[in-house]
């Protein structure tokens, strides 16, 4: 190891079937391959994809609550640092329960920094085990303990609970709530009460091997192979950060929800399940409203100069809860514009219960906003709604389906399994607002189509992180409604931000940081002679490597695509009326820079990417 | 034996921690001592405790969820005859874990009729499963099954699934539901989705057995010893019941929420929390105003000519339902009048919610009633009520809590604690409207002394159907301000009671059928020579036996009492304004009466009833 600190490469593999646990390196190369995070997990998980088929296993078939499936999480190489915003880390499993394609999400908070001080860089979970168990990595030292008495907490008493057991105020606890407990399929993994590996259903998966929370801490902090130059580039970068408009002014300013109005005034707000991309009332559920009417604080992640995190509260109105976090902009419109709410206090009631019973806000609003568009055309028999009043704009509903989608109740059990099962239960899987299964978030790619390019294309399906072109097309200076420079543009912004999620910083640092200033951290970090252009084909190499899984589990050309919605009907109002995405014209330019066919990697591009 | 049949006295004994299944007979000595139901468990309980005893546990402390504690369900000699209303059973347990007095309750539907047919009159329940299991006993055949595929579902899913699975339409089944699973203290056992051992949380405990459901089904009808003479009393009786008043019109148009008006009218119809006696709309929540508005169509348990059932549904308002069952009368004082709420399509759906997760009503509707009181009064912080907006009235309160305490979330922990913890937790257990950590139902003692005698010296607790004097003292002629006489009233009331739960029929016969007559049908059955008499005298027997129980269990003349509001502050307003009640007055008597000192049994009276 290169690594003054020592430490870097180490894994704890956890057999949850035989509740052993033991040590692993990551060989260096592999690293400087992968860098860490979301890049040495899909390299992980492609060997294990290899080893199943090696033992016969069909992987199209296989189901993601299989003992078989792993369930990894990693730090990179940044987290723990003094390095901008990294305290965050990546989780990954082989199968998502809800999509059937690649599990995968990114977090922030502290979890990630504080592994890091236990002396690991991550954890693979495999098996399954027979009772509930958590995790401790306390120091060093992990142990696996009975976790019969915190089963059933929610996301807030386990934390609470754990932290104190263990007399550890500061710990980094990551856990389920009774949605992953009860497998639910859209149940996320939330560290830090509120923060969440939100999508793609990791926390069913988490749920399904009976383990219900992680609890790390220590002192092992990393250091700098060359510390001086980290150091001057860490007050450089944060100076970037704080001077930027974006990371420096807007999201600290009123937080992710600062995008309600200007997403809404460019006509590509999804409303009552994407039939509109304008609301009228889009004020009422802003960031701005956020910051006038029920904020209590802004709240940064480990480390984080941004700080884009609310602490909030809502003491009016029908629904009342003293004290929260958020909601994000992406709940703020899951929970609120495409349901038809234009009640912020009902929105933070029910981003309260995803946060504490562990779901994700984007997939529960979205689903429950394609099961309200099914109802109000006639598609669901009423004894299915076993009472639920569901129309677009019923708070009510949206509260109490929140609570049945949980704890698998009545029509909640439909509601947890996503919309495109919904839709395709009820005969028109067309109305589910999703790519691979996966409900696209808050843009509409009629109004920008890069970010249509991205859903289309991204592994886990519809999803926005994965190549935020929002920050040029709606953020920036480029034409969004043009597809020109669209291909080359989404693959930047997916291999970039392969990087970020495998060094593991935020995504938030890219409106002030490039390719170019990850390297010049990176290099002082681990002592590699880094560029830019390094960075982005590893980024290459590790999208390249993950759409290689997600071929082997059965999807390609034919699954990237976009919802028929988006492909033909025209924005009927807003700034973007009468647009539609015509996602064919840019398709293939997008399939030749990757060097892929048809949604496939081609031999010479593998070999390019030393694959 | 001396039946015909050929099998009276037949039960099941279930050891769940071993998975094993065996048949045990009853003596008919036995059975001619205490009848069967109620009966012969308080026989069988009580063998068990010294059995307890003698293993050196002291049964004060001993946890009702612990594997020793029994799970009893008995029928009884009129059980799936054609005497009227033969279909219900009764359950037993050593300890409730809601009160800590003895466990104990009684439902109507079929099942225990259909329980009949297969062969068998009772199942005796001991130990644990590590695993949920159902039973089956299908003509004949006993067998515990995996019910891994059931937990977590509803009480009508269930039902439906195991009458499916086993393709008996007509089966019966019995079953916890959610609240069950998760050993919520206020936990019933439903049998035909809406049918309830409602009281002392049987649900619990059968619950912390992991028993998940028992599906029952069969031919073997039982014979009458003189079928001749039974039939002719079969006819006699049902021209009775159809001709008094109450079984015969009232119960039949309105259901038992026909008393809402009547024990409104009289001035002992508790509101908010017992704080009142009297609700000036009361109309709106009443049998009239279901029947009106909200019903579908009556409903008959098995063998009922009085069909007092509803099956409703709710499709205006806030709450909306297709088709469910009730509310009776007592839900809709629980989830309606006593928590302020006077919108019968909310106390539908509470109640429908409330059937379908498996809890108490009474004890529900009460305990959030006593937090709202103790929340007007300013005695729970904030933050313990995890944003819900608890006054009087706010019906989303009473939703959303009935939620939180099925499934164990948030403020729901502490309702699912019963009344009594819940105010002692703040300081006030005062206000908790309970005995023996029961809360009472719906008919205010300072309005009718005699129920208050009946509520204090109850075993099981704060119970109306342990001694039903409002059927003389508000449906009939006695003197309901009046102590005089009261106390023997009560004893024959109670007395009565315990030979209408070992026969086993329903309470409502009683206000057409006397003692008397329950010999005359009885007799050709067995074919044993009864006299009224005889039955009082095992009446007596049972409940001097079962007071023996709840003795050893620590409870005793201290503990029959009525709470504070109740014996010292006045009602303010309606037609009972003014009254306390006075208990002092006729607990002495009452003692004397039974032969008790102090709450106790003499050896004397023990003696008497050959105990």
């Amino acid at each position: 190891m290169t690594f003054t600190n020592g430490y870097m490469g180490k894994w704890l593999k956890c057999d949850l079937t035989t509740g052993t646990l033991e040590d692993f390196e990551i060989p260096e190369e592999l690293l400087r391959k992968y860098l860490g995070g979301k890049g040495i997990m899909t390299h992980m998980l492609y060997e294990h994809a290899l080893k199943l088929e090696a033992n016969g296993i069909n992987l199209k078939e296989f189901d993601a609550f299989d003992a078989e499936n792993p369930l990894l999480f990693a730090t990179g190489p940044a987290t723990g640092t003094r390095s901008p915003s990294s305290g965050r880390h990546h989780a990954m499993a082989l199968k998502s329960p809800l999509t059937g394609s690649i599990g995968s999400g990114n977090t922030g908070g502290i979890w990630g920094a504080k592994l890091k001080f236990t002396g690991y860089d991550g954890i693979a979970f495999y098996g399954k085990s027979e009772k509930p168990v958590f995790l401790s990595i306390i120091d060093g030292k992990a142990e696996l303990h009975d976790a019969s008495k915190i089963w059933g907490l929610n996301s807030v008493e386990v934390t609470e609970k754990l932290k104190k057991k263990f007399d550890r105020s500061r710990a980094g606890v990551s856990c389920i709530g009774p949605a992953g407990e009860n497998m639910v399929p859209i149940a996320v993994i939330m560290n830090e009460a509120h923060r969440a590996v939100g999508r793609t259903g990791m926390g069913a998966i988490m749920g399904s091997k009976k383990l219900k929370a992680m609890i790390v801490d220590g002192n092992a902090k990393p250091q700098a192979a060359d510390p001086e130059t980290f150091d001057a580039k860490v007050t450089e970068h944060r100076t970037k950060v704080k001077e930027n408009g974006v990371t420096g002014e807007g999201l600290p300013a009123y937080g992710t929800g600062i995008l309600v109005n200007i997403i809404n005034e460019n006509g590509l707000f999804p409303t009552n399940n994407w039939q509109e991309g304008f609301n009228p009332n889009a004020e009422s559920i802003s960031g701005e409203t956020l910051a006038e009417e029920y904020l209590i604080s802004k709240h940064a992640c480990w480390g984080c100069p941004i700080a884009c995190g609310r602490k909030s509260y809502a003491t009016k109105g029908t629904y009342q809860i003293d004290k929260t976090e958020g909601p994000e902009f992406e709940s703020m419109w899951a929970l609120g514009n495409t349901t038809g709410i234009n009640d912020m206090s009902a929105i933070i009631r029910s981003n309260h219960y995803a946060d504490i019973f562990g779901m994700d806000p984007i997939t529960l609003g979205s689903t429950i906003a394609c099961a309200m568009e099914l109802n109000e055309k006639g598609y669901i028999p009423k004894e299915d709604l076993q009472g639920i009043d569901l129309k677009f704009g019923n708070a009510d509903a949206v509260v109490e389906l929140t609570w049945m989608t949980a704890f698998k109740q009545g029509f909640g059990k439909t509601i947890g399994n996503g919309s495109l099962k919904l839709a395709t239960k009820y005969g028109h899987p067309e109305l589910s607002m999703s790519v691979k299964g996966l409900e696209m978030p808050a843009y509409d790619p009629r109004g920008a189509k890069g970010i249509g390019l991205n859903y289309a294309t991204s592994n886990r399906g519809g999803c926005h992180v994965t190549g935020y072109t929002i920050a040029v097309e709606i953020l920036g200076d480029v034409d969004r409604l043009s597809y020109e420079g669209k291909a080359e543009l989404t693959k930047i912004f997916q291999d970039l931000t392969c990087v970020v999620n495998s060094t593991v910083n935020c995504l938030f640092l890219t409106f002030a940081l490039g390719a170019d200033e990850y390297a010049e951290i990176l290099a002082p970090i681990t002592g590699w002679d880094l560029t830019g252009d390094e960075l982005m084909t590893i980024g290459d190499r590790i999208y390249t490597l993950e759409r290689l899984i997600i071929n082997k589990l059965g999807f390609a050309g034919e699954q990237d695509t976009l919802p028929k919605r988006i492909l033909e009907e025209p924005l009927p109002g807003g700034a973007s009326e009468g647009e539609i995405h015509n996602l064919e014209a840019i398709k293939k330019e997008y399939y030749d820079l990757r060097g892929w066919v048809d949604g496939v990697p081609t031999a010479e591009k593998l070999q390019e990417l030393g694959l």
